[in-house]
């Protein structure tokens, strides 16, 4: 009997197969079945690779790639405020407040229209997912009609959404223009969402997740904090905030519940090993003790982190505690809707935390010993480290995952020989969405 | 009598006016004379405006721009090493040494050989050219085959090109099969190439410019630093080197001549008004000031500096003391072809260094105080802070001012109503290759 396979994608690909390492196979048979999961990869010592190559090619079923082209798995980006999408790269030298209260709640509120939500998100996913980013974690907006089209983008575009409904209703530190009513309206908004969601959800091959979202700390109530917890228990969903991002969220934490951001949010049942905390840069060891012990995930972000961080997470030392760690872009604390520039700012921001930024002290002084990580541990972050955070099988190319994949022109010419690890760094550091030629998500081409 | 120019461009445009400031005109004629000059600049509400637009539509001189299209003075690039440019992205995360040895010292002894040198030097002029960088200043290789072909391509692609032969003579610091033969037959091949240029300068419209290039104090010796100063100074001719790149070469300088890098170059006759140092990144107060004194630019490379500068350049403490100062790739120490990169890693440098990068710090000890740029001073820098490096008239939408343009195409929708303010911040913040629909060098269109 022969099996017939839906796509056999023939080319070269990278995967992450640890923190440090990368596989390279040169002209596999990567084949995908009808459910969109990669059944079979075939090397080309197999004793079967004539057969299901012919095969293939018989059916029609056969793509293969130019000898320019190479395979890898598709970016998981762990942290996006959809809502935000129309400000990314505005106003990034303004003061935090300014930012908030100037250009960014008045975005998030006009969310409330379906059309203008529809016309942005649409735009957004698309935008992503040229940018090789399959699978993506956002935050919506506090109102659902929006949130109902960013899963409506999701499912239309075949990206794999995880969405949130913003929670905030603490009075103190939230415009009244844009607020929760109350905890226990935003604890129904929120059920309601779930419900929302499972319904768009009918007959689709790549399902929405809704995901439990408390926006931070500062702008929620501990009731409807307690009552987020438990939804995210009775429904068994993924949860996602901030937590230490800056130095003012670090001291709100101490200062309105005698604790560490971390542990108030652990108190709340809002620590489990479906949570994704974006940017940590403040986390201490004893936080990330706690993320490693409850499989916490952090969404790195390092261009939102030049901005609002205040201090570099450091990459290289929470890899290796074995903390969940992948990529976010966050739009639009940070710029740039693609994965690549932050897989280079995360390689560069991690030399800057090594090296130290101030001339003015010894070199003895200015840095921090073995904090730069390399290209590998960045794609690591941005395939692997997402998956395991979003509890995935997707994110390397491996029998039995998810066929979500991108297919890579490599950008220059190599004038010469060029060693496959090579073509991987110019990859890392030179493509942008111009050079993604095609990308898959559960074996549907989307671009 | 009517005034015919050779093309009208009409449009919105963004111009620096000085460090902190944007001019931004809307639907201007920008008319360009046969010599490439911007000839008259006239406004909506000048009353010559129909007549000019009139004539030009008649003579078919005329090129409207489209509502999403803004033009831009086009880039300058202080630092490349062009014979590396096979090489960007590649061994990043190598010791220097090991990154000078295995990759990059091999690569630019390649270029003896001129086919090989034509290939890359054809691609990589496109390729600046094809990012908006319309003025670049070029360290060669030691040989002068690969040179020439370096000075043909500027002039075949219409670019303004600086180009120096390398000088390294110190058989110390350079490895055997490649470094000059002695400091005698160093000198002259500078004197041969600056003849071979002005040669194939002949009935060109924007001439190349030899450019004296010690690659820098430690792998030259004093002989040879001397006879480029002589030379130098022989042809009225621009010079360029790296100095105070890293805490190695500031060491290098102290304990081989006694003095800081600046200083011993300044005793060579080395810096000039007509001087272009790289990098920088560990210059103290004494040698901004002898750079200002003598007119020197300084060309920052902030991508580059994270990989090899060891600090950040404190930019804008350099721009309060009117030091002038342009921004480079450095290709292949910097990854990136494009000054657009440079503009966003310029402003994300100086936010480290004003907020810190180690968590472990209290914040007030984390950072320095008020170093961050803005949008608008990277912007400054990679125009007019060029121009004044290389004494150009260029890098300004003015009337006067050669014709080096670009035409951006804004990249993503503005979903809605957008102040131009905020289109700059986006342009610069998310601008590529591929949003750049024309580039012009002295009046003519190169991409
Ligand atoms: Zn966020
Ligand atoms: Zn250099």
């Amino acid at each position: 009997m022969n099996i017939i396979y839906k796509t056999v994608l023939k080319g070269s690909y990278y995967t992450a197969i640890d923190k440090n390492q990368i596989d390279y196979q040169i002209d596999s048979l990567i084949c995908i079945d009808e459910n969109g999961q990669i059944a079979n990869i075939v090397k080309p010592n197999n004793g079967d690779y004539e057969k299901i190559h012919h095969e293939a090619e018989q059916q029609g079923t056969l793509m293969a790639l130019t000898k320019d082209q190479v395979i890898m798995p598709g970016f998981i980006d762990l942290h996006v405020h959809a809502p935000q999408w129309p400000n990314a790269g505005l106003a990034l030298d303004r003061p935090l407040y300014e930012w908030l209260d100037q250009y960014t709640f008045p975005l998030e509120a006009k969310f409330k229209d379906a059309d203008y939500a529809h016309l942005v998100y649409d735009n957004l996913v698309e935008t992503l997912l040229a940018n090789g980013t399959t699978t993506a974690l956002y935050f919506g907006s506090v109102d659902n009609t929006g949130n109902v089209e960013l899963v409506k983008a999701c499912l239309d575009h075949h990206q794999r959404g995880f969405v949130g409904k913003v929670v905030m209703d603490n009075p103190a530190q939230t415009p009244d223009y844009y607020r929760d009513e109350s905890a226990q309206v935003a604890l129904d908004e929120t059920e309601a969402f779930i419900h929302q969601v499972e319904q768009l959800n009918k007959n689709e091959k790549i399902p929405v997740t809704p995901v439990i979202t408390p926006r931070f700390l500062p702008s929620c109530t501990d009731e409807v904090l307690a009552g987020l917890g438990q939804l995210a228990t009775k429904y068994n969903l993924p949860i996602q905030s901030h937590c230490s991002e800056s130095d003012w969220e670090n001291g709100y934490a101490l200062e309105t519940h005698g604790q560490r951001d971390a542990a108030v949010l652990d108190d709340f049942g809002l620590l489990t090993d479906k949570t994704v905390m974006a940017h940590g840069t403040l986390l201490n060891d004893e936080d990330l003790d706690r993320f490693k012990n409850r499989g916490v995930g952090i969404a790195h972000c390092p261009i939102s982190n030049v901005y609002f961080g205040n201090a570099v997470m450091p990459a290289k030392k929470i890899l290796a505690k074995d903390v969940k760690v992948g990529l976010g872009t966050d739009i639009s604390g940070g710029f740039d809707p693609s994965i690549y520039q932050n897989i280079r700012q995360a390689i560069m921001s991690s030399r800057m935390l090594d090296e130290g930024v101030d001339s003015k002290l010894s070199p003895e002084l200015r840095g921090q010993e073995d904090a730069a990580i390399t290209a590998r541990n960045a794609f690591y972050m941005a395939t692997v480290g997402g998956a395991q955070s979003l509890n995935l099988t997707t994110g390397q190319v491996k029998v039995g995952y998810a066929a979500d994949l991108q297919i890579v022109h490599t950008k220059y010419p190599t004038f010469g020989h060029q060693e496959p690890e090579d073509t991987f760094d110019k990859m890392m550091y030179q493509t942008t969405a111009a050079e993604i030629d095609h990308v898959m998500t559960q074996g549907i081409f989307v671009k």
